[in-house]
Parts: C-alpha cells; sequence; structure tokens
C-alpha cells in the first residue's frame, strides 16, 4: 500500500492529501472548498467530539443551538470585529427558487429578494449574545456556560482537506461572566482543556500561550491559543481561548445588576476547535505506510485477520477471533473481525497499516495448532507472536503503551526541534532548512513582526504562558526584550 | 407556575407556545424563522440522537457529513425531486462584504458575485448521490449505509417553534443498495426503528404506513411514516423512510457491475427525522402544569429540593440527598440537587413541574427526624413519603413506571380517539367537534383525496401498513375501496 503515497520526506503536502484521500478520511466536493467528511474521517471526528464534550460539562458547560444565519447589520455591531471578520462570508440573499420560462430548469426567483441580506455564521458571537441580551438581568442569570457544536462558513480561496475549508464543523463555546477575574479564569481553563485534551487524547504535545495583538481574534481583548509542531517542522495552532472583555455585551447593550445593585457591563468568553484538528493529528503522527493514530481516538483499535486455506480452517480461526473480540470488547475495546473474502490477508495488512489501526492480530492455521496469536503494533510496526490466553490483556496493555510511545515520540521531535536562537541569520537559516519552533526574542511591537513575517513567512505563534523572563535583544531590531515569544512558519 | 401557561383546554396553539418558551425549550431569534434551541431543549435533542444514533449503528450504519451548499444545477437532475423541493430555499449569492464607502456599515461586495448559486440543503440526496458516484463501481462497494447529522433550511413563511422551522436540525440517512429487494427491506427496517423509538423512548404510539402518491416524497417510489395523534386531535408525522428506486442512481448515474459482471443502476433509501420530534413530545403529553418528559429522554429525571429554615438544616439534609444522588446515580439515574438559597422551595417545586421532570424527592426536617423523603411523580402529581433507606431502588422502579404510565395513557388516548366511518356527514362532524384519527374508505383517487382536503382540511396520513382488507364504499365518492385508510388534520 505505501506505494500508493507519495513519499512523505520527498513532498509532504502531497504525502498529506495522498493520506487523506486514500484513508478515505475525506474529499473534495462538487461544492468549492467544501468537503466531504467520510464515515472513517468522521468516526474520528466523533471520538474527538465524545472526549471534548464530556470534558466541558465536567468543566460546567451545557450545549444549545443558535442560528445558522446571521443579519448582516449585526457586523457592522462590533467594530474590530467587523474589521478581522465581516469579509469572506456565503451571503444569502433570496429565498425562493422557481422553474425558468424553458421548463428544462430551475432559477432564482428574483422576487424573492431579501430585505436584509442573511450571512452564513463564520463564528457566532454576534447572534449569541442578540440572545444574551434577552437572557441576563441580574446577577442571579450569570454565569452562562454554553457550547455549540456546529458548522461554521469562511470563504477560503486556497483550500486544504481538514486544514483550511469553506465550510468545516467546530464547537464555540460562549460564556458570560459577571466579572472580569471569573472571565478570564474561564479563558484560561477553557485553554487548558483544549492543551489536556490534545496532549492526553491526540497524544500531541503544545505549546500554551497568548497571541500577539495582531493576531489576535477580532473582538478580543487576549487570545489564547495552543502551538503543536508538525513533522515538516510547521507549527499548527489547534485551539484558541478568548477573553472578550466587555466589547460584544457594549455591542449588543447586554447589561446586569450586581450584587450591590450596580449594572454593569457583562463579562464574555469564546472558545473553539474544529475539524481542523484531524489535520493535526494526521500530519503530527503519521508514516509513508499511512495514519498513525492514537489508540484513544481510533475508531478500530484492533484488527483481527484470519489466515487460511479452506473453510474448516477459518471455522476454528473464527472460534478463537470471536473470543478474544469479546474478551477486547469487554474491556471496551474496539474491535474489527475482517473475515471478508473478497480481499487476501496482505491485502488487508496494508490497508489497516494505511488506516492506521493501532494493533492487528494475525491468526493462522499455525497459530490454532500452537495455542497464538500474531501481533503487530502499528506505531513501531513491531510484531510478535502471543499465546492466544491472556491476549486480550496484554494487548489491553500494549494500547496503552502505543498512545504513551505515540506521544513520546512526538514529545521528542517538538524538544529536538525546538531551536533558542539569538542571531537573525541563524533564525533564517533554520527556517529554510528544517523548520521548527523558535524561542527568540522580539521588540513587542506590530511592525517588527510585520517585517520578520515578510521577510520569513514566520509568524509569532504565540506567546507562551511559561515563558521565563529573560532580558534580550530583539532578534530583528535589536531593541531589548523581556522574554521570548514563538516563532514559527505555519499552517 | 400554572397560572402563567395559557390554559390548554382554551387555547391549544398558545398553550404550547407558552410552555416552549417558559420551560426555556427555544425561542425565536433575530432571523425571521429560525429558532434558538435554549440548553434544557437542546439536553433532549441530545437524548433524543444518543438513542437514535445507537439504533443506527446497531442496524450497520456508520455517520458522515456532506456539504451545507448544493450547486443549483442539481436540483435539476432529477426531475420529480425539482417539483417537490427546489421552491423555497436559502440562496447563495456571493462570497464577500466590504465596508461601505462612508465607512460605518458593510455591504454585499457586488464584485464577488458566484458563477453559479449554491443552494443551503433542504435535503442532501443530490450532494449525496454525487459523491456516492465516486464510491461505488462494483457490488462490493454496496451496501452504503450511511447517516448524517445536521442542519437543513427550507424557507418557510409560518412558523412555530420545534414543529416548523426555516432553518431544523435532523439526521438523514442515505443508503445504497444492489437490489430493489435490499432497499426495500432497509426501507422497512428504518421505519421499524423509528416506530420503535416513538413508543420505547417519546411513550408515543404511532400508526404505520405508507404514503399516498400526493404526500409522498419528491423523487420516492413509495414513502414510509409514522404518524402520532396529538392531544389537540390532530396528526403530525414523525418520521419518514423513502424506497427511492433507481431515481437518484439515474439522475447521477451511479451505476454498478454486479455478480454476474452486468451493469445496473444502484438502489436507494432515505430517511429521517428531525428536532420536530421534540415538537411532538410536549404535544403529545403535557399539561397545564407544564411539561411531561418521559423519563428516558428526560435530562434531569430525578430533582433533590431540601426544605429548610437554617444552615444546620441544610447541612444534614444536604449529607442525606448527597448519599440518595449517589445511589440513584451508580444507576445510572440523572439527578439534580437544587440548593440554590436564590429562590424558595414553592418556586422550585413548580419550576420542575414545568419542566417536567419526572420525580421530585423534597426533604425537610422532619424527614430527616422521620429517616424518609417525599417523592413526588410529575405524570400523575401525586405525592407519597417513603422510608429514606432503599429510597433509589424504589425510585428506580418508579421512573419505569412513570415511562409506562405516559405511553399507556397517550396509547389510551389514541384508541379512544380513533373512529372508523362510514358516512360524509360523521366524518365532517367528528373533525370539526373533537378531531382524532379516523379510520375511513378511499377510493384511491388523487382527485378524491384533493376534495376531501380542500373541504375538510383532513389529508390522508398515511396507508396504515397493519390495515386489514376489506371491502368499502370510499367515504367521499362512494366508489369501491379494498381497506381504510387513516384520515386526520395535522400539524
Amino acid at each position: 500500500m505505501a506505494k500508493f503515497l507519495t513519499n512523505r520526506d520527498e513532498n509532504y503536502a502531497q504525502w498529506y492529501n495522498d493520506l487523506v484521500i486514500k484513508a478515505e478520511l475525506a474529499e473534495n466536493s462538487a461544492v468549492r472548498g467544501c468537503m466531504v467528511i467520510r464515515p472513517y474521517g468522521y468516526a474520528i471526528w466523533e471520538k474527538i467530539q465524545a472526549a471534548l464534550d464530556k470534558m466541558f460539562k465536567d468543566t460546567g458547560h451545557v450545549n444549545a443551538y443558535f442560528p445558522l444565519f446571521i443579519p448582516k447589520s449585526f457586523f457592522s455591531k462590533e467594530a474590530k470585529h467587523v474589521e478581522g471578520f465581516a469579509k469572506e462570508c456565503a451571503v444569502v440573499t433570496h429565498y425562493r427558487l422557481k422553474n425558468d420560462e424553458s421548463g428544462t430548469g430551475i432559477i432564482v426567483d428574483p422576487a424573492a429578494k431579501l430585505e436584509e441580506e442573511l450571512i452564513i455564521r463564520p463564528t457566532s458571537e454576534t447572534i449569541i449574545w442578540n440572545s444574551y441580551k434577552n437572557w441576563i438581568q441580574s446577577y442571579r442569570d450569570l454565569p452562562i456556560l454554553i457550547n455549540q457544536w456546529a458548522n461554521v462558513v469562511r470563504w477560503e480561496m486556497r483550500t486544504r482537506l481538514f486544514l483550511r475549508t469553506s465550510e468545516f464543523l467546530w464547537q464555540e463555546g460562549h460564556t458570560a461572566h459577571a466579572t472580569s477575574e471569573e472571565a478570564i479564569e474561564e479563558t484560561e481553563r477553557m485553554i487548558n482543556v483544549y492543551a489536556d485534551f490534545t496532549e492526553n487524547f491526540m497524544a500531541l504535545p503544545v505549546v500554551k500561550g497568548y497571541k500577539s495583538e495582531s493576531e489576535r481574534f477580532a473582538g478580543a481583548i487576549n487570545t489564547y491559543a495552543i502551538e503543536a509542531l508538525m513533522q515538516d517542522g510547521k507549527g499548527l495552532q489547534a485551539g484558541t481561548s478568548h477573553f472578550l472583555g466587555q466589547n460584544f455585551a457594549k455591542a449588543f447593550d447586554v447589561q446586569f445588576t450586581d450584587r450591590t445593585g450596580k449594572l454593569d457591563y457583562v463579562w464574555a468568553t469564546s472558545w473553539g476547535v474544529s475539524t481542523r484538528m484531524i489535520g493535526a493529528l494526521i500530519m503530527a503522527h503519521s508514516d509513508n505506510h499511512g495514519l498513525v493514530l492514537p489508540p484513544r481516538l481510533a475508531p478500530i483499535q484492533v484488527v483481527i485477520i484470519p489466515i487460511y486455506k479452506n473453510a474448516s480452517q477459518l471455522e476454528s480461526i473464527s472460534v478463537k477471533a470471536g473470543k478474544i473480540k469479546a474478551d477486547l470488547e469487554v474491556k471496551g475495546i474496539s474491535v474489527k473481525y475482517d473475515d471478508r473474502d473478497t480481499n487476501k490477508p496482505g491485502w488487508k495488512f496494508a490497508d489497516y497499516e494505511l488506516k492506521g489501526v493501532p494493533v492487528r492480530i494475525a491468526i493462522g492455521p499455525r497459530d490454532i495448532e500452537n495455542g497464538t496469536v500474531e501481533i503487530a503494533r502499528r506505531d513501531t510496526l513491531e510484531k510478535e507472536t502471543i499465546p492466544a490466553t491472556g491476549a486480550a490483556t496484554r494487548i489491553s496493555i500494549l494500547l496503552d503503551e502505543i498512545q504513551k510511545n505515540i506521544y513520546r515520540k512526538a514529545a521528542e521531535f517538538k524538544k529536538n526541534n525546538t531551536f533558542y536562537v539569538d542571531e537573525w541569520d541563524e533564525f533564517v537559516k533554520i527556517l529554510d532548512n528544517q523548520g521548527g519552533f523558535i524561542m527568540a526574542h522580539w521588540d513587542g511591537t506590530p511592525a517588527t513582526e510585520e517585517k520578520i513575517k515578510d521577510e520569513t513567512k514566520a509568524t509569532i505563534r504565540c506567546i507562551p504562558v511559561n515563558s521565563p523572563e529573560e532580558a534580550g535583544k530583539c532578534i530583528y531590531s535589536g531593541k531589548p526584550s523581556a522574554r521570548r515569544v514563538l516563532f514559527a512558519r505555519s499552517y
């Protein structure tokens, strides 16, 4: 199967695209820039959703659903939000079709023009705060801790499956608080939830930090982000959490009476992650054989493949496979027994490698004789023959080990590709040669940030929260700097 | 709390609307015809989703996601589909906004006009079959058993929360098969899944049948539906399953090689239920005190309310409540302990009645002394004092009994309001006086069906699958008929 994938080291972008298509995760649709998420890709998204949804509920949040459409005028209400966002949107102008006069096709009915155009939500702050206005009168109505799972649209000219598509799926949390402190605490809580999820489920270490002013969300006072490193040395922003201050409350006139009877504007946060996460998952761990999925997000954790020449062999293998499958399922492990006779074992081996199934069990006639099975782990491609008795327990432990090993490998890659740089020449050289995370001093001005971007395509990914104070000189301007920030080229 | 609801018997429509708003299930949004589903309403939808999704997966289906947008030209491909569907749709014509010249607002950028307009999906047969074309070559690729959870838009002039909104949430199954028989079997399997769900989770008995030609889904050969009876005597279609024959395969040129090497068009089904289910749930069971939720779909199954005068009383009540809560949660029952000091017990009692929580536990100082708790069931409003020891087991059994009782009551209502009618005068009288399901003979012609509808507003809800052969005369034309069909006025 490997021969069908472009080599990762020769053309990373093409390797990624091949992998998404051939592992049947997603594909382009008839609508420019919109993808079809195929069942195998969607099953990964369901795993991501289930884990995150539980984490959101465990931290006190509830789900709700707000309209897909936003009246155009809403975008003008929060000035910075307009600047940053209101541009590349899908606009609904009509609400009816009709048969054309020749009777052969359909046309948009010109009589059915909307008085005010509707925008397909690129994000829902405005429509949600317009509702919160009616829900909040007193401190008793606060906090509101709502999350929404939804599709959003941001018209994109250059799209890449999962990483950048005109329509994508995401969740967006929108919370309302009585105090600034509480809202800031929520902003931090949620970026920690994202970092926890990314590290423990996606097996992907991240750098947690806040954005420079120019990279902030439109309308935010402060934006926290988690940044992950991909195998080609580029960064990928995997989630953001915004402290919105009172900006949206002021724009939509949402005031509340506090405990002392005083009127004040409500404090807000918003936070989101999207199907982009799947892109990160693929790019962080996979290889020339295909996907490498961490067991905690793998739709199929174990596949069992029978190797046989005749019906009676298949029968005894199936009995044994059925028993192991049942033992694994009792432990909450998802197992597929693939006894299709339409494809040969070798084809199946390659196919499940391509699809990143963490553990493969093969059972042949000799295993029946010897009371063994062969297990192969996807992360290292190592094979081993083990006793059939106790196989389920052994595999359960192995799945944990695979999860940890994938994380360990990614953490090591990140460590080996994070550079503390003080000279501009070295900065440029590293970016051009190998990429990676560069920790360097910056003078804190948008002008310098912009120049660095223009000259190297590297941006400030974040100002890491754990970056210690350290006097130094800006990598570009030489002006004084109090701490290093994280630079990288990015997706 | 009851006083805030319009009386159900005086104005059913207003009672329904009051209930949806005051129980905080949903509300109208700033966008005409689109609703906001509030957290409590959305929690019911999550329960519905979880139950259905499991049933779909248990019957071999997987989830996927297809684009929100459909190119306008796709609607012209299946002729009958156009006729029935292509009219009231939201149309995207532009993809960019810009600041207006005065700098005070934003306008649609006239330069960013799409070459071909995009329609927000009213249903996804066309975009999905356009993908299936690439996925299906051989019988080995079949069946495809895909479901999608999504939002859809059908522009509506007169909307009612949950029952009819321009945007709504639903699931749509789209399956592809090698033979007609297999597709018909799937169509029937899924209407049975819906009937099973409606009866066992929603506690709502339904009539299962197929639609007359004029009520069929646009593009279907046969449409199965389940029809439920609301408390005002109107019918409500709760789910449909369509056998689409080869219509969409032909429209999108989806052919496959069968086992004998012959090329044939693929056979299709589609099936769906929507947030309308929540409307049915409310209208079928609720009363003048508020919602009555069957325990299997109630977001909160048990609420515990402390009754106290001082902190030390609250403390001992909380200890006891905590123990009962833990005992219930072990049994998988969702419990809320409401010890908020912002509202009095009487207010809380009324509020949880309004919200339809199946069982309320009240614990006061005397209960602490006596080792008792007071339990109240929402369906009958009966109260009882029981020993605190063993309360969890007792309540677990009670929840099952409530589920059954709600079903029993609805089944009895349906039985008492289903009429076998042979005379036109009686047909009209029943519809005008009390409504209900009317089983009557029909001559099988669309012309008669249309006239009955014009004169009485009643339609053929379905031709019940279990309606026995019985020679008779059409209720309207007097022409011969072979079996009775189900008439009702409907939502």
